[in-house]
């Protein structure tokens, strides 16, 4: 391709409101540009990365056994009534009308239409089981849409749905697809960890694991160990038992008046005692039923383990309001000590080591001294209750936890029957007896992927990328287009190294010389072949742009020297 | 791949309202199933063919200089306004509103992006010419989707827009444009023909061609010459001046009473005349101004050719009470005598050639006869105003008329500066002059070539693929797969003929032989090798799906076989 009719408008300066590296470079490089809001087009730069991560997850999931389709982005509402979706998903899902007034979405996600199309199609076992995905178009109306393409509403997406008769089944093709997007994300040389996380929304009680780009740009804190691979997001790593019950005070437990005392921070400056002693008491209710659970006053309660333990539907913390009608006392002073009859108090594994603890008196400007769980107050179950903080032990014995920030790139799904069993998508077993078939759903944000690329590689003057993902293999510069020589040896090394089989970009452009230096190093394909002075000679500058390194080679070695070279980067 | 699990369902009969071969075959074989009116998804042996003629399309138009790009589907409604086609695009526009209430459309095309992308990015000469390109889903929501993907509300298309600086640059793109797509339609197998045609909403007073692949099922007439590659759309089909002089009649023109005659088969009937002695008048206004336009009674008025003729904003037939209120008469007594002063009075060539003639009177229940134009009317002009007829001269001399029925995939338009004039997509020329960029727009409807390409591509028994689009190469059967050697045979030619470079397809499913006969028959991949009782001796049968040919083959000599016979099919 030549520069000089090439779409690649690049920016010396910051755009506006572009925050992060893979947003001001994308920008500056001639990737992106903004339509609207959360919206973009890919010029041919852009266009050409998108390809060659399409093209990586494409092979990926074909070597899996996955059968490419593709269906449409608009879906009939009547498919996500029937899921049980439509009102959940808010208003990120995007509605319109057709002529007739009839309603459709722009699908945010495909589960309604594969699970009636696979219903409609496959009726037998001896079918299942089956892979299918699809390379497709998004949107989600984010309600603040930013970042670039990290966080955009139209985007592309990869997205799988498996379909089998038994849990091995699904378990064999949820470990294809992890395998898959270990490949994946490795061949887009991203640094990520697949990391344990929490069904949510999308429904399913199965396993589920997404794929985080480590990156300080991220939106969700990873927990993991330094010392092994386990890694989870932080809402979801687990805790082990590891308190050891506290004795009991002396002192029996007794009132003290505490005004204005009500938050963990004015209670450990009131009382001069540090917050492991401070027994924190939260009223939520689950599935309609109040249940207090306590933690100690150096942790933060998680709400999705609370929903786990229960294996509740709806879980909320309960309102001001709620909680005075339900413990007769507002929330700054409620406590597990003599609760009413129907509410169930369960304590967090660390409430065990709590030594001559503090806690609300469920009394107006109270709290209780030397309190001891069991002794002062009945616990109906101790379980792991709180967030993972920073040092804690790995949940699989190795080592201590620490925190880092990710972009979420890819997740693998167990969903079982939640789709099939709303949509009716049974099959026949061997039998003849009819049964939901069980599913799985993988996706991957292909628009995101490209930002986290960039996100982990780049530097001050631009992109850096890997050749796996990089538009062009290799930059030729004519540094001066009015030196003939110059200009034919850059022809000549445009056409030979095209016909070596690399994809070559070379700039013609009538530029200064340092305006092409600039431009090359933003636009960051590896290789950059300089004709300048020694043209003449035959002798051309060759530098790697991730390394900076840079060789004088003469042509007559150049073909040898870049195979070597190419095969040696990353 | 292998059939036992492909995600490809089949159907013995023609599926409710399937009404053409291509709809009914491309639902019959799995490659497509609808998801709601007009919306389609593309079952894996459909999404295969869809990246076939993707891929054709993408080679012809990078080598033509073409730079591939992805716009998103959801345009801000403010471009629309801008370009003023808001309200004349009417309901096919699909439209809807985001969280915040902002309008935005499902682009149906992209002119409005490409030129306020463009207008954003280039702002010098230098950088133009550039042709831009993208294969995108597009969303019409037509009044009555039908015919499958030939007519579908969602569907794939490739647009491509040029930005020129002077009409030569936009001449050459159009050429290069018209040059890929005999390529791309060529290589798709497909019987074409590339039309002239109008215009017509998407703007542009410049040339246009339609692309029409030859078909039964075409929604457009084409008139072509049998005797050279003359072809336009018959809207469009030019007419030269051929007719000669009559002499005027003796007799004077005298007026008739004419009740209940109103029109032309009511007069030929009631006066015993032939309708070419008619004299047709049609009340049209042009930009508001009444023009009554002449033709003979066997011919049709073509209003694209009025709007033409006057190079009119806005053209449409006078309604009747229009009619009354300037002609002072009905709409069946009109004509061109004694015309009121308002009125302009213009005759089709043919009405020169018209003996004796009989026309309205502009009198209730009244006609003139022995009517000679010039003689008993003024004629402000001559033109051509008519629609062609089969048997009429060719207009490049040759040959004559005949009609087609054609299914439009493509369409090259010359749009001059319409889009970046009121976008305001401008350069400065050499001179530092600001100038509006001179545009181009190139569509081919990619879904719709897959249906123009089966309607020319199958038999009674099913698709008949051509090699270039099929989605696999060769279909391995195992006839009888409770025979260890068929199995084994098979099996080994599936491994072998894939690492010759051949996409296989094994049928190794537990099915008769009727079935799997019937089923490849209906897939119609290019070439069948079948594994059947001659397993044992290593003998099987190569059969040509388009021209039925058999043979048996030894496998020792199949590699060579079907080199050769590959080499020879369409």
């Amino acid at each position: 391709m030549r520069q000089q009719l090439f779409f690649s408008p690049t920016m010396r300066e910051i755009p506006q409101g572009a925050d992060i590296p893979s947003h001001q470079l994308m920008l500056r490089a001639g990737l992106v540009r903004q339509t609207a809001s959360g919206i973009y087009s890919y010029l041919p730069l852009g266009k050409k990365v998108l390809r060659n991560v399409e093209e990586i997850i494409r092979e990926e999931m074909d070597n899996a056994g996955a059968q490419e389709l593709l269906m449409p982005a608009i879906q009939p509402t009547e498919l996500w009534e029937e899921s049980g979706r439509l009102n959940n998903y808010g208003p990120e899902l995007m509605r319109l009308k057709d002529r007739h007034e009839r309603d459709f979405v722009l699908g945010p996600t495909h589960e309604e239409v594969i699970t009636s199309l696979v219903r409609d199609n496959v009726n037998s076992y001896k079918k299942l089981p089956m892979n299918l995905y699809q390379i497709q178009t998004k949107y989600r109306d984010e309600r603040r849409p930013r970042f670039g393409v990290l966080r955009s509403r139209e985007f592309m997406m990869k997205d799988a749905y498996s379909f089998d008769t038994d849990k091995e089944g699904l378990d064999k093709n949820y470990q294809a697809m992890f395998n898959a997007y270990t490949n994946i994300f490795s061949r887009c040389c991203l640094d990520f960890r697949a990391v344990k996380a929490d069904a949510g929304a999308i429904g399913g009680k199965g396993g589920t694991h997404e794929f985080m780009v480590l990156s300080d740009v991220g939106e969700d804190t990873i927990a993991y160990s330094g010392a092994s691979d386990y890694a989870a997001n932080v809402e979801i790593a687990d805790l082990p038992d590891m308190y050891e019950k506290a004795e009991a005070p002396k002192e029996t437990m007794e009132d003290i008046h505490t005004p204005n005392m009500r938050t963990i921070e004015e209670l450990t400056q009131g009382l001069q005692i540090n917050s492991d002693r401070l027994l924190k008491s939260l009223l939520f209710l689950v599935d309609d039923k109040p249940i207090l659970v306590v933690c100690r006053g150096d942790h933060e309660i998680n709400e999705i383990k609370v929903s786990n333990a229960f294996e509740a539907e709806d879980v909320r913390l309960a309102e001001d309001k709620e909680v005075f009608d339900i413990m007769g006392v507002e929330t700054g002073f409620i406590g597990p000590v003599n609760v009413p009859e129907e509410v169930t108090v369960v304590c967090d594994f660390a409430v065990k080591s709590v030594v001559s603890g503090v806690c609300g008196a469920n009394k107006k400007d109270k709290h209780y001294q030397n309190v001891h769980p069991e002794r002062d107050f009945s616990v109906t179950s101790y379980g792991d209750f709180r967030l993972v903080q920073e040092g804690d032990p790995s949940p699989d014995g190795k080592g201590t936890i620490q925190f880092a920030k990710g972009i979420e790139v890819g997740h693998v799904f167990k969903l079982g029957t939640k789709y099939s069993e709303a949509l009716g998508a049974v099959y026949l077993d061997e039998n003849g007896r009819s049964q939901p078939m069980i599913m799985g759903c993988y996706g991957i944000g292909v628009s995101r992927t490209i930002a986290a690329i960039v996100e982990q590689h780049h530097d001050d003057n631009g992109l850096i990328w890997p050749k796996s993902i990089a538009p062009f293999d290799v930059h030729v510069l004519v540094l001066n287009t009015k030196q003939e020589e110059q200009v034919n040896l850059g022809e000549s090394l445009y056409e030979s190294l095209k016909k070596a089989g690399y994809n070559v970009l070379i700039d013609d452009r009538k530029e200064r010389a340092g305006v092409k230096f600039k431009d090359a190093d933003l636009l960051g394909l590896p290789i950059r072949v300089t004709c300048g002075k020694r043209a003449a000679e035959g002798i051309v500058e060759v530098k790697t742009r991730r390394d900076g390194n840079m060789e004088e080679v003469h042509v007559d070695e150049l073909d040898s020297y870049l195979t070597t070279l190419y095969q040696q980067i990353q």
